[in-house]
């Protein structure tokens, strides 16, 4: 089967990335690189062979060798370029996050889903082996009810000029969660909490509580002011639990036999017998080092041949988006508890 | 100066480690041992010669060689213990919590003040080498303003039968940040979120965030469901910042020469030029391991001997209960942030 | 069956340690604490009831209440005081090393072997729940053949005033390899470098090379004066490799399904496709924390209770003798390897 | 002042980035990539303009614009290819190991120096933030005296076909010490151990003993089969001590006010009240992160236009070369320790 046709369209900070993969994959062929300067544009393809450059959208989406796009420009940009990209047919791959609201979310995918293409979010984590794995033993079984999630991700990082640190990092951790949690822990609501302690106008340090459907809860930490850099995301399950410890490369993802049992309802509070512990080996699972965005390229081209959604599709970008505008919400009012709505793919968002 | 004479009461978990550290300090002479278990109290003085045992508070308070009283008993009898002991003129060291409410824990403090006694709490992270280290930093001014405080205490836990996580493991890191925080990074309020996804009766994992009056945040995390344990506090200031990990013996206290400025006000916020970043030497300053216990004692003697507060006195151990039932009601009321009161030493509680 | 009675002799660093433990065991009695220093003998079992203390062991070695003897004394006295229970017919549990010399450790182990009591060299590490998993991988096949072990103990560490840094830490690695070491990896020679940079008067650094004689390696690097405090080693086998870090108590061995496969003889070595690499999952066992010491004294009462030789017996001690010798003498040969007599137990020594 | 014109020869491993930091610098204006196979010359430079490929080095050396010529070619063409290029009048920078023989070594460092060019060896390692921080460390009398120096590099390499572990790992350690230790700590001999427990068909564990001339050692251990990877350095000095991991990004290099001071000559060697210790603050440097290979060709290009001897000259390149043919002789006589002749530049090899 001959390989689709590609754009690029942006050539900033995660441009390249994708042209690099798109133009190593043997699934595409990457047709244009598209930017508002040219210039860009040119650099990032300039070792390749047959790619065209053009600073006008129309160019690519005129184009009938061309099958799919890749977005990753401003936010502010994706609605509009993502609405050009599927009516004209073309198959969409979107930089997160999906859209600049909720609402420009849901045209998007149901754009997508009215014109049968496919859509697709670059929630690139969710392709990494270690989020793979953790996806594996949370719906396969092997952890059981997922008690908690506990997500840390902080540093000293840049202070972003028009984005507070929930939605310039907690993307991330919110992609992973939407897709390691099986239905049955979907989170409930969002409180959130954050701090603007050298003055920059946004918030700095965050917090993210979110009470999960079956009782568990999730939590996020975002922060760009810390002295460390710490990458580090705990599931406790009922049967194990499991430690993702990103900037470990010999032993990223951990999977601890452990856990506490309560074994009867707790009639009488006052005695400590109905409780016990197990603590069993840990197995740090062997994972190869792939560069997750070859996944997030492959998994694209298989859910155009074969029609089915990708891994993280459009409603798993709306998802996020709604969680990351519940958590705004939630520091306006003073850090009170806004309820999501939970839509699955295939309801009517 | 001849040594003082104490008892301690209660033979319990702590009750051993008071009777070593008393036993071996030069300002203190042990002269009872009191449970209303006698072969346990017998147990924990037998290698000791003149010390007491008795299952009657009543022997030891009318005991004109005893001028110190140390209560280590459940928290319920703390109140009636150190009221009894404050009536008959005998100074007090109490466990924590101070008492079980904050209303029992005024009548305690006023009580003290009141008979002219030391009552002063064992607070005793307070006196570890580290949280001294610490205090001395962010009292010295080297730290700069206090940005934020994040403190995670995890690990696979004893679940407790009375006393949710948070009345367990969160007196820690709030007698912590009591005595860290200058004044003009007070605590405000408590908004804290808990979940019981083990259906234990109580909240075994929770999450407190608190505004600091100088627009900075603490947020602590405590965890009875953690595969690992973990004891880490960080304390981010405009100058400098603090990584304690009491788990690190040969570094538990890293001092990273570390920032971010925002040199001008905000106005325009699409530019990031008004942010700069420093990064220079980390420093890891030499502690010298002693037993914090033995400086609480120390610390009480000197307090009778010299008529002031101990660094840990009835008002410390009254706001961390505040900061305790805010956190209860907070959970209570869905996550709501429940104001403090921040009077301090001197004013009425 | 009624508790064996034992006494200790020697009541310096380690005597406490040996009075504790065989105190708590119910498969002792404890019966005499002797040194020649009266008071410090006391004072190591003042808290318990029916131990008498003398400074004469021929007070013990008439009692026949006494079935067993723990000398605890300075290496020079071992042969002397080992021979004289011997003679008197106890059991002997002697501290490391067995004896000053290995002329002398052959005297004790044979005066042993005539009169038929127990003689056990006290390898504390090899009883610690660590030597007893590696142990049990090494000696059952899970880990092939043995390929290199390579053992770290280095610390900013007292300079002793009597013994180089090679018998003062060695020991322990010494014992350890003894131990987990199957046959046909039996050590053939030791090569050792030390320095003396400080100008101590002995080594203070030291290294030994150990070949093996399945083609192996093993290699010790003993140090007093890192900066940092080590404790680990390496196992490296055909088909799986352990690292046992001492200093991390959450995770002190960790299993690596890796290795390396040379399929072919290297005929054509210009090419590197004989060679193939496997890299499976790692596995922490989870491993209960024992007291090391307790397990020695168990150990002691079971191999006299059933006649057989113990874990660490005689013979073993006589191996780290002669190891700890052939160093010495290949420091003096300036590093010349020292062919090492590999006798085991039941062979003439 | 213009750049010079520069020639990369070899497109294999190392040559891409030769490639890249050239054309990369202001100070050098890449010119030839020569290669046997030209289309892999090609690969290397596709993405710049003016660089001509060819496989014929004629080209190069007949090309006035080329002031200087780069090798990265495999060790046993080197000496061949620089002897060219010095009869030519082009200055050199060879990969390490600078030839397949001190001999030959000693040929080229003559033949550049008769001839007035720069002969410049590519270690890359001392060019690095840690290593450059190091040296100033033990050239600054900051460290003291050098007692000992121990590195480890170690993990589950590749076994090379053509090279034992020795050479293949042990440059990069040696050309550091050479870098890092001052005239009065140089090396004396090397005694060095190998194993091949694989059946490789040479050495693939190797540990080098290198006694120093002021009473201290050096120590290195390569390793292809450990299942861990470990790069960590430890210098030891009389005033400080330093623990470089290059594996720890946030803390490369910590120094350790540490120390151990012998204040008598031990005359009594049963005290220990001669001996004193010291445990000050650790301090880790702030160190920017830079690409070691700018900072090589920045300091090649410095050297030519000042006519200074580089930072690692020839004679640096022919001291590590010594150094691993020392190491080969010593596996070969069974550790013996092989003395090493330690001329500095300047003096006739």
């Amino acid at each position: 089967m001959p390989p689709f046709g590609v754009a690029v369209v942006g050539a900033g900070y995660w441009g390249p990335n994708l042209v690099r993969n798109f133009a190593t994959s043997p699934l595409w062929r990457l047709r244009w690189a598209c930017d508002f300067n040219t210039e860009r544009a040119r650099a990032i393809v300039r070792h390749l062979d047959d790619v065209r450059v053009t600073a006008d959208i129309a160019d690519v989406l005129s184009d009938p060798d061309v099958a799919a796009v890749a977005i990753a420009t401003p936010a502010a940009t994706h609605t509009e370029l993502a609405l050009a990209c599927v009516e004209a047919g073309k198959h969409v791959l979107v930089e997160k996050p999906l859209a600049a609201t909720a609402a420009d979310g849901v045209k998007v995918v149901e754009a997508a889903a009215a014109a049968g293409v496919v859509l697709m979010c670059d929630h690139t984590y969710c392709y990494t082996p270690s989020v793979a794995k953790i996806h594996e033993l949370t719906h396969g079984g092997e952890l059981g009810d997922i008690q908690y999630v506990d997500s840390v991700r902080i540093n000293l990082g840049l202070i972003q000029p028009d984005v507070d640190v929930f939605w310039d990092l907690a993307p991330h951790d919110l992609s992973i969660l939407d897709f390691v949690l099986p239905p049955e822990a979907a989170p409930l609501s969002v409180a959130a909490v954050g701090a603007d302690p050298v003055n920059a106008g946004r918030s700095c340090v965050g917090f993210l509580a979110m009470p999960l459907l079956n009782g568990g809860i999730a939590h996020i930490h975002v922060n760009w002011l810390s002295p460390t850099k710490i990458r580090k995301t705990v599931v406790g399950g009922s049967r194990k639990m499991i430690v993702w410890d990103d900037l470990e490369p010999s032993q990223r993802v951990s999977v601890y036999d452990k856990g506490v049992d309560v074994v009867d309802a707790p009639e009488d509070a006052r005695t400590r017998r109905l409780v016990s512990y197990r603590v069993g080996d840990m197995i740090a699972p062997a994972l190869v080092e792939t560069e997750a965005l070859q996944n997030v390229v492959t998994e694209f081209a298989d859910a155009i041949r074969s029609g089915r959604p990708p891994r993280t599709d459009g409603w798993a970008g709306l998802r996020v988006l709604r969680m990351l505008e519940a958590a705004t919400r939630s520091t306006e009012a003073g850090g009170q508890a806004i309820a999501l709505t939970t839509e699955r793919e295939g309801s009517t968002p």
